[in-house]
């Protein structure tokens, strides 16, 4: 069997992740490979470093990524945290809340959770008082539920926690680097981001932020790896157990990221590269410049699918800007409807998971992806395959509709700078 | 703060690992983004899968990379396999031999282990023996050992493994494309290779094998993720414990990898992109024509160093073909010889760890990096180091010796040429 080349073809990606990447990040990762101690390199994972405290808004000593996709933050995090009858408490409002179960459960922690009606989030009263009773370790909760495409407050939930000692640790995969997130002034003490969606950057790292409160159990549950301790390393006494894991050991992650440099893994040299470009490239467009794009060409997608005709899934109050869920109309199939995108238009939008699936189809409108040609091709595409699927839609009115958002914000974008 | 752009210097790298990487896959990386369940990713991940079962030797159904660092692939197949309680031995002749107890450890097996001095390997007959004492259900050991640079003899413990119905987990990270290594015909049942090593891959994935042994354990603690199970993964009863860890659950990595392809992580898109060029060109040299290579160069190098007045560390019979461990002449200062040979000549080796750490250096020759001008500059490079630090070399001789070695080679290549 001969292997053919590698061949990708080009696609218009408007999944909530994996999203389109800046040709510059791609760019970046064909960068020649330097050694993991090379001075030249651990500069660059000192930048990453920092420019990961900036977009995580946060003083934390501690910002770095996990070698692993998305959830291996989760994992590192919380594994590292957990002790065996811990009692954690997660408050569930879509798919990635069922993910925080399983990784405490799976750690040994005594987990309590409630679970609202996915496409709601809940009213953090209703959070604290449950909290209060339930009287948790620690509670684990989604930022933004990309199955769902809510968007929970955090920061009563935060300020409630700090007060009863509890830590909060918060999954904000889908909305870091795409939305208002503040790690330090919301109390949250352990962060995970993802680099595949908002933050544009391939699959494939976790980046993690925690605080001292969480630094202070890792000091307690700290090892030294075998074959590269010290005599004085093996003569510290745990005052807790050691953690789970050896690949998600954040007290010896720490003392890879941190002066001391003792060998854990081999940093993913390639991928600390693209992140490395792809955090400069979000410092240098501006957090909160991001922030307004992403809603901007919210504005536009939403506009036109309710010009076409179409109708929004869940609580509009608490939308995720940076995903957009829409009801599949009835009696269409929406796997054909997302494959004649696929075949015909080369665009991908994605489906969703467990009681959403084949209900709803979801949009994301994530970091390079989140652009106005593509906003445009996905209107413009569906209407046709809708069309196509016999839905009587408003023909020709989404486009129209788009580009009436576009123009008033750029006449509001322009008397703005005539004023300044 | 300004941050900057990405810059690396032009490095030639002559460590154990991360090593160069061929420019054609560092290109590859920079091809655009594939949605995880696009018909076009999916058969590029298949494709990988067949080209791994083809660099492993292995008709095993299952063979897919961990989305993480090579020590992620130890801990995935370990954690999957044990349960709390499970005797598992291991014989350690260095630092990766520790790290395999470390993990077991960690996931609550109870663990065995021997020792050699480091820069030995096992006698196979003593390992079988001490096996058949501790009678454990599991055997993990480490083919090529980074850290001293010797290889195990494997074929007669795997046999042995077989026949007492003991499972047999291979190490061969270091070893993996640039040595022999037959999992099927060693009696091999799970195996974990790495990418930043002979594979030429960039850090951040680990390859791995496991076959039909290990798949009915997976089978007997299959867990399908809440939040996506259906009604029928619900009733499944499981008649052994859920894996402690989710990301390294082997059980639902195959249900990604696998027809069902039901979602797990979103698999690392550029890594992938990478391992898949990767491997098309380690299978177009040509498996046994990359070890003959390896063993080229390994003797070039050998031969230079030796002219030069330096000795080897370690059992010459059991030599790990690529890394060729030196050991630091007396009274000079290892790390500053390194950090010349950085600064001044921009080439990398390494030193080694715990009991070894400024006794050797360890030179890698692996892969892309194990080209022959790489060789000539290490070797003229390192004489220059070494008068510098006033060493007494037989000067020039190196270079010599190590020409001497290629133009043999090339007559015998071409005489082979001739006469075939």
């Amino acid at each position: 069997m001969v292997f053919s080349e590698l061949f990708a073809p080009s696609r218009t990606i408007m999944t909530p992740g994996p999203v389109e990447v800046d040709p510059r990040v791609l760019r970046a990762m064909s960068t020649p490979i330097l050694g993991q101690f090379d001075p030249a390199f651990t500069n660059i994972m000192n930048q990453v470093m920092e420019m990961l405290r900036q977009v995580f808004q946060t003083k934390n000593r501690w910002a770095f990524p996990i070698d692993g996709t998305s959830r291996s933050g989760n994992e590192a995090i919380l594994c590292s945290i957990i002790e065996p009858g811990d009692r954690v408490f997660v408050p569930i409002y879509g798919r990635f809340g069922h993910l925080l179960v399983e990784i405490c459960e799976r750690y040994g922690a005594e987990v309590h959770s409630m679970e609202c009606p996915w496409g709601e989030v809940f009213d953090p009263q209703m959070v604290i008082d449950e909290m209060n009773k339930v009287k948790p370790k620690i509670v684990a909760i989604v930022h933004g539920e990309t199955s769902t495409g809510r968007m929970q407050p955090l920061k009563e939930i935060g300020k409630a926690c700090r007060e009863g000692d509890i830590l909060l640790v918060v999954d904000a995969v889908a909305s870091i680097g795409g939305v208002q997130i503040k790690t330090d002034e919301w109390y949250i003490d352990g962060m995970i981001g993802g680099t595949q969606k908002c933050l544009s950057v391939p699959s494939g790292m976790a980046p993690i932020t925690y605080n001292e409160r969480i630094e202070n159990i890792l000091s307690a549950r700290k090892k030294v790896e075998r074959g590269i301790a010290t005599e004085e390393d093996l003569q510290f006494s745990r005052s807790r157990q050691a953690i789970a894991s050896n690949y998600f050991d954040l007290s010896m992650l720490q003392d890879y990221w941190g002066p001391r440099r003792l060998n854990h893994h081999t940093e993913a040299t390639s991928m600390i590269y693209a992140l490395h470009e792809g955090l400069r490239l979000i410092l240098a467009e501006g957090l909160e410049q991001r922030f307004e794009r992403h809603k901007l060409h919210e504005k536009a997608l939403i506009a036109g699918l309710e010009a076409m005709g179409l109708s929004l899934f869940g609580d509009p109050k608490h939308k995720l800007p940076c995903v957009t869920c829409v009801e599949i109309p009835k009696d269409v199939d929406g796997e054909s409807v997302r494959n004649m995108l696929l075949e015909q238009f080369s665009i991908e939008i994605a489906s969703s998971f467990g009681p959403l699936h084949g209900k709803i189809w979801r949009i994301g409108t994530m970091g390079y992806s989140c652009r106005k040609e593509n906003i445009l091709s996905v209107l413009g595409a569906l209407e046709a395959v809708l069309i196509r699927h016999g839905v009587n839609v408003h023909r020709g009115a989404a486009l129209q509709a788009a580009l009436d958002v576009y123009n008033v914000e750029r006449l509001a974008d322009f008397s703005f700078k005539k004023l300044s």
